[in-house]
């Protein structure tokens, strides 16, 4: 068992400084694969996807009514009525099989085929039918109350564009071509891996010393909430060679895609113990970007790569961990995703009582609503009722030391 | 094959009126179901969860340092150092094996058990180690640096209350306690039927007359979206005894759990063709509650009730469908599912062009994002691009006739 010394973080650097190192580490997937249309919901388009027909299909009736040459209804209204003879009905699924001649109609449901020689759609408001004769009690103009053959869609337009999200109404546009699969970008793969001697797995009994595995839960979670396939491994012990085998696990996995994960997350073990191995293993195996930040609370976070992929060192405390997924690993693996940054419901707040903050690091503060007014809910980084119990968070620049009971501020809910 | 005369619709109800007879029978689903903790997020808690332990389970170190007893290092300084002797070393998972003495103390890792004696604490950082000699270089007071046991959590303490939606760190508050299972209330399931003969499933070949199946793609996506489980049928044919033949499967499909779907969503088949029979099969099997909304589009709404069942018989115009699933469905879906009102993101921009709105019926009008600025960009009812190519849309209340280019709107993104 390799026992380094102890090594304090001797410089953090700003927040800002880590998102812009992270940002240009973690750049889009660029992987494809196909997929249900029934399941692209949120899902990006990897390719332009171009109509190969026109939508509808052919011009359709826009109302309930009659089919008619509009020249045959003008001058009518109730008091004149125009009549016409009513040679046939066609419902929707079916097609016209009589040609309209000039005094005659057909009757016509929403959304079927107009009759050859007919140009609009009386509506069957405007209508009076006595066996096979209808009166036409208003005039209508050429193509009125008439869906044109493509005018949804025609052939060769474009109808979904390389990086659009797909939502309930692209998904919509994909069906009206006929469309069942779609090609979408993969999504990022994360390695979750917590680390620690400490750390149990729910279901067992707690033996003295240990405590059960928040953080693989907390990250699995948030790692779906935006965009990414959380890769939960089984917890690795404090050893080089255990956290060496579980990286080496996690980037050739193949259950994980050609050439395993995309990102790696381990929590535990960045900080300034005996035992914080993670420094050393990135070390050996790849590149450390930074260590410390100056936030709170998160100040022993690592960042990195290995062969190439983003891995975040986050702290082990739960509360840190996921404040620091929040703030870090959410902007990253959306933008890997080719999500748009994340969409937080905000609401501004009087605060309910005064904050100081006097430690230079950007504070990530999280807070209750009660009766209007944000409370400070923030217990301790290694309590994860700070957030549990918490509505959302707000953010206190580094800078900024006091903020007043009654100042409002900016929630950002959960 | 039933060929009922058309029926016009007489008398339209306001959105607000049809919204309040949705909310009436919407009710909350009270069914309950265990599921895995990782698959919980976004699920609402059916009953108070309380703790049977405490978290942390035992005393444990909130630093890196030296574990002491508090009065040995009153007044030391860089200057005037108190040394003590070291008699063990605690790691993370592991119990402290010796009793602390005046004079002495144990080197001790965040989150290791505090040993029994110590009462205090000092970060590594304001210490210097020589063999088995520890030199303290400020003083801390009692419990300065110890996590209490039960400081995040103690036995008997409501740690979720029923009706909590999970997010990622109230699942990481029931991973602390190492409940791997939790109890939630059931999602609404949600029978999706499209009718009319003219109606295509994807990768089938279109015949004369035929159009793909929109809506069921655009209301499984939806209804997923927002809390409820899409439950699709085969399209149905426009006759009472295959509609009746679906309501039947939709209401007592085992796979849909005991007593089968929580709501039925049927679209086309609402308006006033001939075939449009959802009214008659309504009438015959339940209850009609409204016909007809003073929207646009959507007005050939009707909403009803089978064997206590809601069940919304949308327009079979895609566009319709859809804008009246996000005015309509998606509220009832979310009070069923017991999950908060939308968020929905909304922009406030001024708008690029007049609108006339002249109908006397509240508007639901899609716009698209350009230079910020909301243009118009509704085609038609029947045209799915007038919401796949819009970012989102805004509400015209019913009184409201003219918005102003350069008016100011309130834009709900898709």
């Amino acid at each position: 068992m390799s026992k380094t010394e102890m090594r304090p973080i001797k410089e953090t650097i700003p927040l800002e400084e880590a998102r812009q190192l992270i940002a240009d580490t973690c750049t889009p997937i660029a992987r494809r694969e196909r997929i249900p249309l029934i399941d692209a919901n949120g899902r990006v388009a990897s390719a332009d996807v171009h109509s190969t027909r026109d939508v509808p299909p052919f011009a359709r009736a826009g109302m309930d009514g009659f089919a008619v040459i509009a020249d045959d209804t003008f001058g009518a209204s109730r008091y004149e009525p125009k009549t016409l003879r009513v040679i046939e009905k066609v419902y929707t699924g079916e097609m016209p099989t009589r040609q309209l001649t000039p005094g005659t109609a057909v009757e016509i449901a929403t959304g079927a085929p107009m009759p050859a020689g007919a140009d609009a759609v009386v509506m069957v408001e405007e209508t009076e039918k006595t066996g096979d004769l209808v009166r036409i009690l208003t005039p209508v103009y050429p193509r009125q109350n008439v869906g044109r053959q493509g005018a949804d869609i025609v052939v060769g337009q474009t109808v979904i564009r390389e990086g659009d999200v797909l939502n309930p109404s692209r998904i919509g546009a994909l069906a009206a071509l006929g469309v069942a699969q779609v090609e979408v970008y993969a999504r990022p793969t994360v390695a979750i891996l917590s680390t620690g001697n400490e750390i149990a797995d729910l279901g067992q009994e707690l033996k003295p010393g240990q405590i059960y595995d928040i953080n693989k839960y907390t990250l699995s979670t948030i790692i779906q909430e935006h965009g990414g396939v959380p890769a939960p491994f089984a917890t690795a012990q404090d050893t080089i060679e255990a956290l060496e085998a579980a990286i080496d696990a996690a980037l050739g996995r193949r259950s994980l895609g050609e050439g395993g994960c995309d990102v790696l997350v381990f929590s535990g073990g960045s900080s300034v113990g005996e035992r914080d191995l993670i420094l050393d293993v990135i070390g050996r195996m790849g590149e450390i970007v930074f260590h410390g930040i100056a936030v709170k609370p998160g100040k022993p976070t690592v960042f990195g790569t290995i062969q190439g992929k983003p891995m975040f060192g986050m702290p082990g405390y739960p509360t840190s961990c996921l404040s620091n997924a929040y703030m870090l690993l959410v902007p990253a693996l959306r933008a890997m995703a080719r999500l748009h940054p994340r969409h937080t419901h905000s609401v501004s707040l009087p605060l309910g009582q005064r904050i100081v903050s006097t430690t230079g690091r950007h504070q990530f503060y999280t807070v209750k609503v009660v009766d209007g007014v944000a409370m400070p809910a923030f217990k301790a980084s290694g309590d994860i009722t700070s957030m549990s119990q918490a509505d959302g968070y707000i953010e206190i620049p580094a800078q900024t030391d006091i903020v007043d009971k009654g100042q409002v501020v900016d929630v950002r809910l959960f």
